[in-house]
């Protein structure tokens, strides 16, 4: 496992009850700390850190699903380091790290950063499950084949993992923001969900595959999570998204990422207590 | 159309996908800044411009009603320039902009600025539409007869607006504070819809008149829009106000106004975004 | 009456509406400025001084209970004055003013402040009710045996206040966190009510006792309330919690306080004015 | 003194160490929370409130004039009530309190609000002292003719005040903006002190005339003081402007204001600290 | 001219007294919203904007250099449109509009954005005066070789800078923070200003050529401009850099660029006004 | 040394630049995350975190000193953690780590937290070294016998240390703010230094003394560090803070503590560039 070169604990708070060492453990947290792409806001970069801090306020037992994270052994890899303003290269680092972790047959649970983190840890995952699917809770449908003439950005994510899996083995819920081309698509490939009704569709899609889970934040109302790039009046509940996760319980996930938390544009320190219990129940979902 | 006065847009940015003149125009945004009677927290005056800059982040496309802005020919005018500390003289140059506007033939949608900007609006439509109606969505009835002893102001325009309409052609939506008195006049002239199954007896009111749309934001909940004047908690989620909305489609709406916005109560940037959705659900409304 | 120590007007600014003297009162209004056992986010000390300034914000009117303040005879006492550092002298004050308080057959009406200043004020209780039983609104049950060594904390109080009243005479909304040994409690006790369709249940327990109302704010959403010191996401709305106060008309209620808002967390002020509110109808139900 | 109609302690909290009545006072404070001519960014109409609230963190004896506030005998009278959007009536009501305050042979202390308040004030002082003389602390001139049409304005406040006294009662001192005429007015009229060494230049114009002080806060650096309507850098550090106001002692100070404190602008309460700071120095310069 | 690709008026807030076309200017403005390889706190995009605000607050007249705003013609040219995440592409576009602007025998004054943006103008200068010298106000050096591997970085522009026109066209000024090697290459090329007294010193090494001014506002202290990237405690007060500027008058400066002010961090308002008013003297200075 | 309980580096981000053990490092920093018996502004809890993260930021080298933190050996051993609402034991943790790391003959360096924290420390030096003498920055002399009935309490820890090592070993720079009595009590033990020129008096009193240096941020003025507990205008530009510490060079400083940062009161993050900057050059001079 010598090709895994995550920074440790020596240069990084770690969540709250990671293993001592990567070998103990079955789940690997890493940060991601890039938002090169972001158009409108950034600082979804602060969002790892902001994360493990609040992890000390987090009670470790979920009365949700009923589970305790003290049972689960996962490491914090701390956050990857990144060259800032070279795209390519970061997203090589990525991928570089998220193929030792998969390889190591450890599940990986990326802190974003940006939606566009994602691409390199399913590229990752392909080459060991060439039958992946994805989840994919969001506001917006990334689905955009460029985006100002560039092909990778967070607004096109989805749509270049969509090239690499299929359309139908892709599974979307909450969009609710997007050029009309976006929802002509959704609609031509039926990935998107509309109500919680239909999960058993998305199971019947998912069931037979190893999944990857990818959660962009605000896909959560901005009354809920104000903190993220760009906000969109109209989403889900903090229950909601609960139920929806619930829901899914049961299926093969392989890894998850949970992105685009921006904790500076929330004073308040809420967006990030929620993004914290989110990733929580990924956890526990794993 | 000579007497319109509006600045136009080398004074101000202009709502992205503004026209590039007024003639090429069937509906008119002017900003009016003006924040001179609130009696708690000001600075509704710095809304049009915060509105106008995250239209930048806005997708033309609305999911909701299904239709695109780029489809609606609207002319962003740029704020009007008010003398401070005058408010007679403040009404004077909102009713005269209106009256060139709706003269034109053309569809005035203001962006508050607090609530008595509403007034010199409504009188300006009335020059040419005897028989307008109002529906008003507000958390406040603002149907005090005098506050503080004038007879203007933003916690009277509701009722000076009745005084010229009639009560009988206003609809009131989700009146939620105000003295036992607002309440009793409510009731006495039957002017409030409590629940969405009310619409009929709104649509009913409102069909053959031609509808001047008055939205107090903070009708919605100030977990949904915390950057107002005056917080009511127990309002609308921003789904619940689309469907209000969408349930009117269809009235002959002459004009409209979105009204209480105070950005900077909101560092998070929501409340603006918010406020800019429903500008733009009611520009496609129109 | 002599032993009330109250400081009165002339150090403090009063909540709106507050009789001129103790004496022509029925209810007592006390500031608990003390957030000494706080492990997280400090700040409950500044929610008394700040709720008394947006209670001039408020309405007296509540179309909610359809009653008005101004028919209420309370009277605000001001903030207590604690020696900070010193928390077994700062419980030991809190005691003896809600001794004076009961003695004087007034209602005793806190604002904190942290959760802990709950127990002296059931003590005082308990010395004329002895029979008192215990309505108790909180994300978290509180019911820890020690926290970090300390028997007496915020993370405590409940089950400190249990140890005199007994859990038969403890009803329990909200909680939503904690560790797995707080849920296994309230289930063997069934402390617990989990949907407002239970309340039947809570008022069989209540209906023969005197009952004394607490409510940690953090039982509302932090979408609903974000300036507290422990936010816990999947809380209720604002409408839910009037909705479980109403349902609980009726009862003798002796006695309430209203905890742990930080106003500070909450840079627009909503968080404030929803406390403002929740305290109006505290008042009106008492 | 039947026609002060000061609000008094019951409605307002009072500045830390408020004598209790008016009558055993010598100076009498008094709130103006007016910022209805503001044409750039509202709030210091919140000054008073703060400015109070923050008194009771100040210590009451100074190392910088060596005196205590404890010898002062001050009253404060709360904040006066204001009708929202009516500029002359709002005058009026500060004319009448001021001449109440004057003719009790009282020294009025004006807590602003913006700097159009002085005027009333300085009228007030005129009728019982026609020989009045102005001390001008400021970064603006405030000496404009008419502002966008308007007479009375924050920008004309002193060249109102100059019709009534002359420019050759006028000293100036901080004045760092504003149009080319308004520093040929003051190089004209001699009313500008640019350095220190000039004080005694000051001091001869002064000395034999009962002298009106009035402070406007963005005379110091925004840097010191974020927290105002027009922050204009390039300002006083705190210790010049104790420095200028050490160097006037001995004057005959018969009223002040300190005027133009917005302290929302200053999240960190470092701006409302330093205005306290200035209001006791000016308490113990009186 | 037609290789000017300015957006120009109608998608952008021009600076306040900007010209109405760029032929009839002398100076063109154009903002630089770029902070892809800043490494820390982004945030520096949003400048441009907040700055053409602000400019709506300043006074015209200048009495640091007793020059009038009004007498200078210049354009504002609106921001330049990047390809997030694009690095290369984004320094070719700066470039290419620079390279027109100064064929058109204009002068540039960018508005960052992050210090990168420096470069290519630089570049575009050098095309037409091959002897062109550099004035740099700066906290940091930016004189690495690289940074993090990268040879393009805010923190490497002025070696890449001082790579093209050589060090002994280099002056710098205000230098306070960098590794051990950076002072020692700026004592070896003798290119730090250290004291006021050492202006003549840079006026000899500059004199005999076109010179271009950077400015990156973290030059300035902390205290008096909070709002940057990365502030820097120890720097110089707003009057020490005008002082500076002023006894740089007179030099042929042919373009200017005025960088790093990132005002979401300083929610006074205070950084961009100082921004503001330094690119006013700026200006005055061209 | 098997008595040190530092949590040690999985519970904690490290000081960038930290040695791997405590073993290999000649000074021990140690975070004191406690503000207890804070009366006014709590907060300083968050600082050692806050000052760990910034550190990331911070360059090694130090122009102002000519040296560079690679050099030094330093450990960082976390923060120590606290029974929250008991002092007392609160203290005797502080003592029994200070104990350990002095008789281990390492220096310890505290990161508080309020300045109570610095009491268990001097006891712990005082067993070690009987004629210890203190170097103390501040705003504040904290002299107090008691404050609100406490003998221990962030306004009298000066007091209780003047106690144990006499007033002839105490020197104290920078006090501005308290009632007379303190300053008589300074003046009549010559305690406080004015002026840098009074270097030489305070290096008399200490060049034979094992040292400790206690530095309470809020010595710099409130625009320079607005983010602590007690803002008082009127103290040091950081260069002169600067100044201060150099001037004592070449002292035995046996250990040092930097206290009194409360981070959440400047979210422009400056307050902590600070704090961290300034104790980068305590680490140096030590």
């Amino acid at each position: 496992m010598s090709d895994i070169v995550l920074p440790g604990p020596f240069h990084s708070l770690q969540w709250m009850g990671s293993t001592d060492t990567l070998e103990d453990s079955d789940i690997v947290i890493v940060g991601l700390p890039y938002d090169g792409t972001c158009s409108y806001r950034p600082g979804s970069r602060f969002a790892p850190q902001a994360i493990r801090e609040a992890s000390y306020g987090l009670e470790t037992y979920s009365p949700i699903s009923k589970k305790d994270l003290e049972n689960i052994r996962f490491y914090d890899g701390g956050d990857l380091s990144f060259p800032f303003g070279n795209r390519d290269e970061t997203l090589a680092i990525i991928r570089k790290n998220a193929q030792a972790v998969v390889t190591a047959g450890k599940k990986w649970v990326g802190i974003g950063g940006e939606h566009l983190v994602t691409l390199p840890a399913v590229e990752a995952y392909l080459d060991k499950y060439p039958d992946l699917a994805i989840l994919h809770f969001d506001a917006h449908g990334d689905l955009r084949d460029d985006y100002m003439g560039e092909k990778l950005s967070h607004a096109t994510v989805i749509r270049r993992v969509a090239d690499r899996v299929g359309p139908e083995r892709l599974v979307q819920i909450g969009i609710r923001s997007g050029p009309q081309e976006e929802f002509d698509w959704m609609h031509q490939h039926r990935t998107l969900l509309e109500q919680i009704e239909q999960v058993p569709i998305g199971r019947e899609k998912l069931k037979h595959h190893p999944v990857f889970l990818t959660i962009d934040l605000d896909v959560l109302d901005p009354s809920v999570l104000p903190g993220t790039g760009t906000p969109e009046p109209g989403g889900m509940q903090f229950t909601e998204l609960m139920s929806w996760l619930m829901a899914f319980k049961g299926l093969n996930f392989v890894g998850a990422d949970v992105i685009e938390l921006a904790p500076d544009y929330d004073a308040s320190g809420v967006s990030t207590a929620v993004a914290t219990k989110v990733l929580r129940e990924v956890l526990l979902l794993l």
